[in-house]
C-alpha cells in the first residue's frame, strides 16, 4: 500500500509515523513546501521518501492524505486533480469542511475516492519535530463523505482512522463547522483574546509573573499555528461568529450576575451547576451517554436556559433532521460492511 | 515549632505533608469543619494532630494558616483572635486580599504577626486526596503583610513559602487584587461562561463527543470549586468586573476583524503576533525579563494599542506610584534581613 502525505507538519508526520509503527507493508511517500520540515520527517522516520512535488508525490500512492491548513488543502486539490489515481482514495484533516467539500467538488468532479476528515487531536507544538505515532489514540476522528465518495473509499479511510487508534465519527461537513466552531474555533478565539488582553496591559511583567497553571491552560490555543488559525478563521467565519457572539452575551449575564449584590443567591448557585457538570464532563459523560445521566440536580436551569437561546435549538433540530437519515443509512452500511 | 492549618484541603494538606517532609522538628496540628476532609489529611500524613476546633488548634501554634475559601477566613479570624498567641505569626492563603486585610485588621488589631499570603499554585482536583508536598515548587507566593506585621513576622512568612519550594513576592493587597482579577479571576470567568455556553446547547452529546484537548484545557478552570469561586466572585467584585468588561471589548474587536473580508491582512497579523507572544511566554519569558526582550517583530501593535485602554495604564501607574516606595524598602529590608 501507497500514502502520500501531503504536508509533514505534527499532523501528516504523526499519521506517517504512526501507519509505519501499525502497518506492515506501507510505503510512505512526503511532500511539504517547506524543505526543513520535509527533511525533519524522514529523517524522524515519518515518512519512507520525500517527493519534490505534491503532482509527484500523490501519481501512484492509493491513498493521499492532505495534512496542512485549510486554504492550503483547496490549493492541493488543484495541484493534485490531474495526477492522482483514478482508484485512490483521497482524505484531508482540515479543521473546517464545508468550503474543502465545495473546492473537492470543483477539482475532483465525479471522483470517487474524495472522504474529507478531521482527526480532533492537536498539541501546542507544532512540526514534525512534535509528531507522536499515538497522537491519535483515542481521539474522535470526524470523517465526512463526499457525495460522489464510494461505499469501499469511506471503508478505507474508517479502517486508515481506526489503525491509528482515532474514532471515526460519520457527519455532514455543514453540521461538523457548527459543532466544532463551538467546541473548537470559539475556545481558540477566546484563548486569543484572553492572552491578547493580558498581553497588552501595562502590568504585563507583573501578570505573566503571577500566571499560575489556570492561565497557562486557558491561553494555550493562543499558540496556535497562525497559518492553521487564520485559515479556520476565514472558512468558519460565520459559524465562529455567532458563537461569540453567544459567548459575550453569556459573558454579560456572568457580569450581571456578579455585580447584582442581591442576586447572590443566584451566583453561587449558577458556579456550583457549573462545575457539577464540568465534573460529569471531565469523569468522560459525553455524547448520548451524558444525556441520559442527568445527575443528583440540576439547580443551574434559568442561567442555561438563558445561554440555550432559540437559534442553537432550531439550527441543531434542522441539521439534526437532515442527518439522520444519513446517518442511520450510514450505520445501516457500517453494520453489513463489519459483517463481510 | 508548633504549625496550626486551618482548612485541611487541598492547598491546607499539600503545606502539611511539603512541612513535614522538608522540616525536622515540625508538629502539625490541624483542623477542619468538615471532619472527612480532617481525617483525610490525618491518615495521608498531612497533619500529626487533628483538632476540635479552630481555638484548640491554634491556642499553642508558633504559626498558624488559614487555608480555607476567602469569607471562611474572615470568618476564622473572628474565631481565633482570642486565642491565639501574642508571639504567633499568622498567614492565610486567600485568593483575594484585601476584604481580608480590612477584617484581619479589625479582629486582631495592632497583632504584629498578621502575613496575608497567596500561592499561585493549584490543580482541579481538590481536598486533601489531591494534596502534594511538591504542590508549590517554583510556585509565585504573593506575599502582603498588614501595616502592623514586624519585620520578623514578614521573615517567618518568607521562610514557609521558600520551604514549600514557593517564590515569595511582596505586594500591597490592593496591588494584588487588582493583578489576580486578570490573570486568575478573569481567566475562570471565561472558562465557566465558556463551558456554560457549549453545556447548555440541545448539541451537547455532539460538541461534547468533539471535545478535544483544547476545549478541555480552556474549561478546566469552570470546575473550581464553587465555595472558592463564590468567594473569590463577592470579594473582588470590581476587580473582575473591569476585566470582564475588557475581556468583552477585545472579543467584540475580534469579533469585528473576524467578520471584515475587507481586513484579513489584519486578522492574521493579529493572530501572529499573538502566537509570537505567547511562544515568548511559554518559553519562560516573564516578568521583567520579558520586557526588555521585545522580539524580533511587533506587527499586532495596533490590536494591543486598542484592547491596552486607558484605563489599565491609569490604573497600575497609580498602583506602581503607592507601591514603589514600599517595595523599595521592603527590598532594603529584605536584603539587610539576608545579611544576618
Amino acid at each position: 500500500m501507497r500514502v502520500a502525505i501531503l504536508g509533514t507538519g505534527l499532523i501528516g508526520s504523526s499519521i506517517g509515523l504512526g501507519l509505519r509503527a501499525r502497518v506492515e507493508d506501507v510505503q510512505v511517500v512526503g511532500y511539504d513546501r517547506d524543505s526543513g520540515a520535509l527533511d525533519v520527517a524522514r529523517r524522524r522516520g515519518a515518512i519512507h521518501e520525500a517527493a519534490r512535488d505534491a503532482a509527484s508525490a500523490v501519481r501512484d500512492a492509493d491513498i493521499v492524505i492532505l495534512a496542512v491548513p485549510v486554504l492550503a488543502i483547496q490549493k492541493l486539490l488543484g495541484e493534485i486533480k490531474d495526477h492522482v489515481k483514478r482508484s485512490a482514495v483521497i482524505t484531508d484533516t482540515g479543521s473546517s469542511k464545508t468550503e474543502i467539500m465545495r473546492t473537492a467538488r470543483e477539482a475532483l468532479g465525479s471522483h470517487e475516492g474524495f472522504v474529507a476528515g478531521h482527526p480532533m487531536a492537536g498539541k501546542t507544538d507544532f512540526g514534525p519535530t512534535a509528531a507522536d505515532p499515538d497522537l491519535f489514540d483515542g481521539a474522535t476522528w470526524v470523517i465526512a463523505p463526499s457525495v460522489t465518495a464510494s461505499e469501499s473509499s469511506i471503508t478505507v479511510v474508517t479502517n486508515l482512522v481506526e489503525t491509528l487508534g482515532g474514532k471515526p465519527v460519520v457527519m455532514d461537513a455543514e453540521e461538523h463547522d457548527a459543532y466544532v466552531a463551538a467546541i473548537s474555533h470559539l475556545p481558540m478565539m477566546a484563548a486569543t483574546a484572553l492572552f491578547s488582553l493580558g498581553r497588552a496591559s501595562e502590568a504585563w511583567p507583573e501578570l505573566s509573573s503571577l500566571a499560575a497553571g489556570g492561565f497557562r491552560d486557558m491561553t494555550r490555543l493562543a499558540g496556535t499555528d497562525p497559518a492553521m488559525s487564520y485559515d479556520i478563521a476565514v472558512t468558519n467565519r460565520e459559524n465562529i461568529a455567532h458563537w461569540l457572539d453567544r459567548y459575550i452575551v453569556t459573558l454579560q449575564e456572568l457580569r450581571r450576575r456578579l455585580v447584582d449584590a442581591e442576586g447572590e443567591d443566584d451566583l453561587y448557585k449558577l458556579l456550583a451547576a457549573t462545575e457539577l457538570d464540568y465534573a460529569r464532563f471531565r469523569s468522560g459523560k459525553v455524547g448520548r451517554d451524558e444525556e441520559t445521566d442527568k445527575g443528583p440536580m440540576d439547580i443551574g436551569g434559568s442561567f442555561q436556559d438563558f445561554v440555550a437561546g432559540a437559534w442553537v435549538r432550531e439550527k441543531f433540530t434542522e441539521i439534526m433532521k437532515d442527518s439522520e437519515e444519513r446517518l442511520a443509512k450510514m450505520d445501516a452500511e457500517e453494520r453489513s460492511r463489519r459483517k463481510v
